[in-house]
């Protein structure tokens, strides 16, 4: 069975496995810690835990049991001091103070969720992602990079703080991987916070997997105004620190003028400006549903179709 | 297999059903739906669910998951919002939201931790039990009974507001049990709320079962102080409208004075009075644990052991 390790934030992974997971290919999830938003960083804050929100939508996604248990652990509390916080999150950070360690929580929550594949948090370590921006200001927390408006003006440096430990087993499952799915999602918040963590990189650009950037859909106003294609796929390549990406899969399918301009405040399509043989073409437009990042509701924009982009992962796949 | 019904509170019944689980008999936990204290208080008021906290021990104590699948369940959150809420009360809750009945989620809960045996709330409708004292003083919550320390100056009623309707599951399950165990546990607030439901007392006059009243070990000072055996006795036959019980069991053995003394603020032994064949007296003295109350955390009284109130109530079972 081919290993295929599906890499990024919470959403963006979840829709790449809960299409992959129907194929017969083995799934690793590696995810990004940085979210430090909404359910989750209250976690982090009240309880000092690890975030559990973009690691519990990786178990929804792979886990083979019940619609109920599914719904259960997606379910979020509507009022009082539990309100925002869904039940998974809840789980996790219970099972975390319980067995005293965020990896075996991870694991028992798989095991409740008869989960097919695994789940790897891309550190245990505590980190904030921290900018730079050109202004000068610094941002502070995942939260606040994920709110700017003001990251299209270009920032001088982001990173992890503290310098956070690779988790050994990400290592190892990148280089016994045979595709190595880079999952769409907020660039700068659920993407390259996985690579800044040292020794990700370096695995992806030495191990033998076929690697697949799946690129935006929209660009989010104020984060990625104006970016093409080659936008992203450059900034990618910065932080891997090669050019080792062997596909590009690109949506071919305009929204509806209508939808386009019902998101016209808060994002943009992504046009397409590589001329490059590795730049896939395809279809991946998905419903539009109600959008999450980290944990914190925010207005749908528009998603990969979780169908179209497996199908077209999977023709990657049968050629290996 | 023999049947055996458990009736009772949340920690008077975890302690019956922990030890009586270890045998070959059918259980079925009646679980008094009264609590509005502590966690469970606040669930209550909050999201306007029905009492999760004596149910989840209830499970608990007849679980067969894991260790750490039990202790998760009783894990008690330390800071922030989530301070003093169980996750096992949490569970229930987001189960009962998803599910839209409080009856599935318990069956939910049940299934998740591999329970032997079943848990079925008295009722499931909301209610609150309510005291009007001899002075007049009306006690508007069970929570505020549990804490009054002037019920043994007497009480004119007590009532569960609205009246709620019997879960028929508990009534089929009283006339099939083979043995009626009425739990230790607060009179006013554990034992009593479930005789109140309607149905509940005629069931259990009338059903084949042999019927155990096990005598509380403790009077707690203000609310039964004074009590003897022969008092907790003619308290229950009232609520049950006749005298059938079978047995009564009865502790023995007297705690050392050293701790009799430090106890002496919140509680005093229970002397036995009576002169009638149907008393078992026999050693029960359990060791000293933290007691919860409902959810409230308050300092632990003298408890039950759990094996040797087993080793009585299966002698009976074993006479059957």
């Amino acid at each position: 069975m081919k290993k295929v390790v599906i890499i990024g934030g919470g959403t963006g992974n979840f829709v790449t496995l809960s299409g992959m997971k129907k194929h017969n290919v083995e799934l690793t999830a590696i995810v990004s810690m940085a979210d430090d938003g909404g359910s989750t960083g209250i976690l982090r804050d009240e309880l000092g835990v690890l975030p559990p929100g973009d690691v519990r939508q990786c178990l929804v996604a792979l886990s083979d049991s019940s619609l109920l248990m599914r719904n259960l652990m997606s379910y979020r509390f509507e009022n009082g001091n539990l309100g925002g916080h869904s039940f998974g999150n809840l789980l996790l950070s219970a099972l975390e103070k319980v067995t005293g360690s965020f990896e075996r929580a991870v694991e028992e929550a798989g095991r409740i969720l008869y989960i097919q594949g695994q789940v790897l948090p891309v550190t245990t370590n505590k980190v904030h992602l921290k900018m730079i921006l050109n202004s000068g200001k610094i941002l502070d927390r995942e939260q606040d990079i994920y709110l700017s408006k003001e990251i299209d003006q270009g920032y001088k440096q982001i990173f992890l703080d503290p310098e956070p430990k690779v988790n050994p087993l990400v290592i190892d499952a990148i280089y016994n991987s045979d595709l190595l799915v880079i999952s769409p999602g907020g660039l700068h918040t659920s993407i390259i916070p996985s690579l800044l963590v040292e020794g990700v990189s370096e695995a992806i650009c030495t191990c033998k997997a076929k690697k697949v950037l799946v690129v935006n859909l929209m660009n989010r106003i104020g984060q990625t105004t104006g970016y093409r294609v080659s936008d992203y796929f450059h900034e990618v390549v910065k932080y891997l620190g090669k050019d080792v990406l062997d596909y590009l899969l690109v949506n071919a399918k305009k929204p509806s003028k209508d939808l386009i301009d019902t998101y016209s405040e808060e994002g943009e399509i992504v046009e397409n400006d590589l001329q490059d043989p590795r730049v896939v073409m395809a279809d991946l437009l998905g419903p539009i549903v109600e959008k999450s990042k980290g944990d914190l509701l925010v207005r749908s924009l528009i998603r990969h179709d979780s169908e179209k982009l497996t199908k077209e992962l999977m023709k990657i796949v049968d050629r290996l």
